[in-house]
């Protein structure tokens, strides 16, 4: 029964609209921010396995490292974490939203700009993407990606403010739709989300030094402390001063919307143990498989979770309900996760050898005819 | 110095009693055999990770291949299928048992012999293999890899029998210690378990042809059925016949033991879904869970398993104490088994990335001091 | 800052004049356009071998394929020319230079612009470059690599013209320094050399279709025929027609100056069967050899070249002075070639394992002490 | 006119008889031997391009690395350079005599024997290579490779003496055919030439250290002095006495034979630069040319070399014929040595692609019927 839910649930999921997840992080001021960065993208490998880059400032010029593939794959790699010196870091995991894979489009995405450089990592989907980039284009601009992100750095490079995190601001006034989006310069990181706040993004603190990040996982794997949600249509800005110190500033820039968080972070995109909306996703699910069992009640000999996404919500069925849980679907780990995968044949072909059935605990049982 | 050397290589085979562990396969018969050869390990891919070799025969010659890492990531290309033609075959899988991981050491090992092609796919560890090996060098010959499978190679290579399934007999008398082999030769598939049956191996039949495999999962995952396990002392001839039929021999051509299947096949080799010596693994591991409970009681909040091999266990300890099962340790997928990497130091790395703590489970709970 | 940044920039570029040295190739309206590019390419290998990249136009879309290494190790597999379909393509063979060769580096250089798309290769040196680089970010635009190349993308897309052959005529026009260039739109071929005409750049033809190259040598490969040299300062502008025909239209949009062909094309950058202004190049560096035998008579046993390079030199002045011509230095002819190589140690220890001394024809021979 | 006779020549060699073109370096108590061997080989490397193995023993284990490849594009790399520590190295360049190209195939081949490992490294061919192997078979032994060097390994291993020394002139005894052969032990250094010296062998000497190679050109590259030609039929044993000087033992265990040093050496396989048998291979190639100058004149314009095996008969025939000599052919570096690719597409296609026509120097030129 909840195999037949979550496969619709799969299903249903599958369409584009919900290929916004990316995971970000970042970090101000502190000496090892790439290999932190890179511990922070490996907790947020869920949220995108396509590819992953870093870029650092060491004080006098950025450094950018991308791969193709998992973070564990090449930042463990001592000699990648060489070429990222520096004490500003911010890092991305990608999901592709296109058929095309190409290194180009794998961010952060930096320029060099009037004013310094700036490099920029972006979770989220612009609904107005398409036409700003017909608008920047229109007036002699070069797109050399096919990415949102990009078109952020146009609208910064466009803008007639003169510091850095006015053009940012800038920027964000002009897009619409849903992000989570980290800036670095020589002297900032920048967190901004969009005021619906679809997409999650949190601050954290680790040796007195601020950090951002989509998920608390995040912070856990490297021990830092979570400070609070960035807010819907906030932007925080952190500089570090000429004494050392780091100063933050927070704005809301941009008109209050309806919160509009993601469904599917909780169902889906989020891990389990992270904090999501000041609520634990696992809770949240669990919370999902009890009111299930108390709006649909079936008879049923046992309550099977389709691992891995559905399991606390069928945890919480069964504790209501009373059913046993049994493991009747077992995962093979040696197989990628199922639904980030980009194209129709080889998730079909995942599907199918990364779930086997658990024969000692589903033969004989009934089947409840929902 | 002979000595010194013998007791380097004594060294590196005595590790950890635990690495014995390797995944066979093999099909005699159908043509299809080397894609369902390639199934098959990937279903028993939780038994070695570091490589995984396939031998095909196609009536006029052998082909191998062999490859470092996952079965996923070589044997699902259509390219490397296609230098894999024939309608015998066998696989294995390894979890290297020394530091030297060599494309020579990788299984299955194949020798042109005079009787004829022979390829062998070993899972096991022979108690008197390093004297076998001192034996065979002293009377002149040479031992390129440093693997056991090569003695028995040796052996068969060796014997005045005449018909490859004597000579195979013959080899196996000789061995001393715990072993589930296979080998195809040019119309043969042959499965041996050594008299304790301290590794498992099955029997099953896909589409009439008969298959050999370390667990129940590997027919699992090809829709093949389960006929039986090859019994401790047994080795199971199966041959092609001129008309295309199978003729299938059982001996026991070795002296009876006393049982001494291995315990951590179902404390943590075997895959949970897998039924070895008659029993399903998860059951198996769910009683002890239970046992546990009733042996050990405590009070406790909550029963938190450590994913994934804990898990069973700890869903049975809950269920037989009543103490709510929770998910209090969350593990990241993208990182590789922990226990089964060949370095301590990667493995405390792996260990440190792989699991975190559910924070939303486990605060303010008791901790039960024991 | 940014001033630091610039100068920088300016110690990147400024390297050794003699790093200006690429291949291009381009044809328009040919069914194997990728394959005969890719061909012309392997001819002007001599001229950059750090990267190598194809743009294709199908008729509906752009296909681009970049490639560190040689042409032969990517460009010589189907694969890869069956990812370059259509009748329009432009390539580049690169010879890096800055320290960083990155792929977003490599040529040809592609944009979209509000009148289509067009790709760019390129060699030669703005002596403006880094100029026109700074007005362009301080009009808000994003230079995301730190070729020239991209300048001139820049100039086009922000020209007022309307169609492509005016914006890249308007964006030559800003341009100082030498150059030899291509570029390509969705049925265009565009040929470009600067007024002082310092690199070569020649038009050939095959099968009714023009070709543009660097040297002849590249239409020596695939049998095309010479016609005539790009004029110094002209600009020539083919069009595939509705009917199918080639329309070519040649310009001399920008002032004349005094010619000022670069010495080195004669005296090592281009191969010796290439016409070069006219001129043979093995022709003139023989010619070099008797001219110097004529200034410079020497008492010598044996005149000896340094291959490659030296050896018509040589020869001429053998020839001329009636000392004997011998080899006494053998390259090493797996070693690349020295000069061409980004880092001095690297040159260093090329050198040292590419020549050795022919013994038989050194020992016992004079010194002369000049 | 000459080429014509270079194309025959070309034709004449693709047979499989002149296949056993290889090169080996071996050196005895130098701190360098890896790094020694690794620059001996880049200097063979004309005589086997496909892979290349080093291996060396360090007083307590013997290591080997083996690649596919030129020795350049992995032999350079310090990390692979310092898996072959130790005072002892011999190493191999392959040209592949079959189809298949594993790595279980490159040389030097390595086994542990009961009296202790030993390595060998093998150019030639036995004509009895495919008999003894039956042999070998016949009694029980294992042959994992293709290769006639195995066959040296089972019949040392089976020998009935107990020096390494004697087993190894044991096994020479046995094998008819052309041999050039080097073999390396904890303690020592042995290199053997068949009775009629059909491939080059010559031994040089370094600090005080004897080095074997097949060509004087390695000598140079290291700046190693030549000592003599390996004799026909000769076994040379070096060994590190326990003072750490080295004695060395030359035998003739072997009935001469008619010296038959292949003519193609002369003509083909050696650098210019070597002196095999004595005699210079430039000196020797030109003569050629001036013999064919005196036994068949002709009129004519130029006399044009096929780079690079025809240039110094081409430059003798010229100096005896008083007709100029001019490179009418030009040959693109970046294409591998034709002749020793392995399949006759990549031949045919390599032939199109590395040789041009220099049009300066041939157009106008008579074409004289021969």
């Amino acid at each position: 029964m909840t195999h037949l839910r979550a496969a619709e649930i799969n299903d249903e999921i599958d369409g584009d609209t919900l290929h916004e997840e990316c995971g970000v992080f970042g970090i101000l001021g502190h000496p090892d921010a790439a290999t932190l960065t890179a511990l922070g993208l490996h907790a947020l490998q869920h949220r995108g396995q396509e590819a992953a880059g870093i870029v650092t400032f060491d004080g006098k010029q950025f450094h950018t490292e991308k791969r193709m593939g998992l973070v564990g794959d090449h930042y463990t790699d001592p000699a990648i974490l060489a070429k990222l010196p520096g004490t500003i870091s911010i890092g991305h995991t990608r999901y592709s939203t296109t058929g095309e894979v190409a290194l180009r489009n794998v961010q952060p995405l930096f320029a060099e700009l009037e004013v310094g450089g700036i490099a920029i990592a972006h979770n989220g989907n612009f609904t107005n993407g398409l036409t700003l980039r017909r608008q920047i284009i229109a007036t002699g601009a070069i797109c050399q990606s096919t990415s949102d992100t990009e078109v952020v750095l146009h609208l910064i490079a466009r803008s007639r403010h003169t510091s850095t995190a006015d053009r940012f601001i800038d920027a964000i006034r002009q897009m619409e739709g849903g992000y989570s989006m980290l800036a670095m310069t020589r002297t900032k990181l920048i967190a901004a989300r969009d005021p619906t706040g679809i997409r999650p993004l949190v601050m954290g603190e680790l040796d007195g030094k601020p950090i951002f990040c989509s998920e608390t996982c995040a912070l856990d794997i490297i021990g830092a402390k979570y400070i609070r949600d960035v807010e819907n249509g906030e932007v925080i800005i952190c500089e570090i001063q000429a004494d050392g110190s780091i100063q933050i500033d927070a704005r809301k820039p941009v008109n209050p919307q309806p919160e509009r968080l993601c469904l599917f972070e909780y169902v889906y995109f989020a891990r389990p143990d992270s904090v999501v909306g000041g609520r634990s996703v696992y809770v949240a699910r669990k919370n999902m498989g009890i009111n299930l069992a108390k709006e649909s009640p079936v008879e049923a000999d046992v309550v099977v979770p389709v691992p891995d996404g559905g399991t606390p919500a069928a945890l919480g069925y069964a504790q209501q309900s009373g059913i046993p849980f049994e493991y009747g679907i077992i995962r093979n780990h040696y197989v990628g996760r199922t639904f980030i995968e980009p194209t129709q044949s080889i998730r079909a072909f995942g599907v199918k050898l990364k779930h086997s059935a658990n024969r000692a605990m589903i033969e004989g049982k009934r089947r409840t005819g929902r």
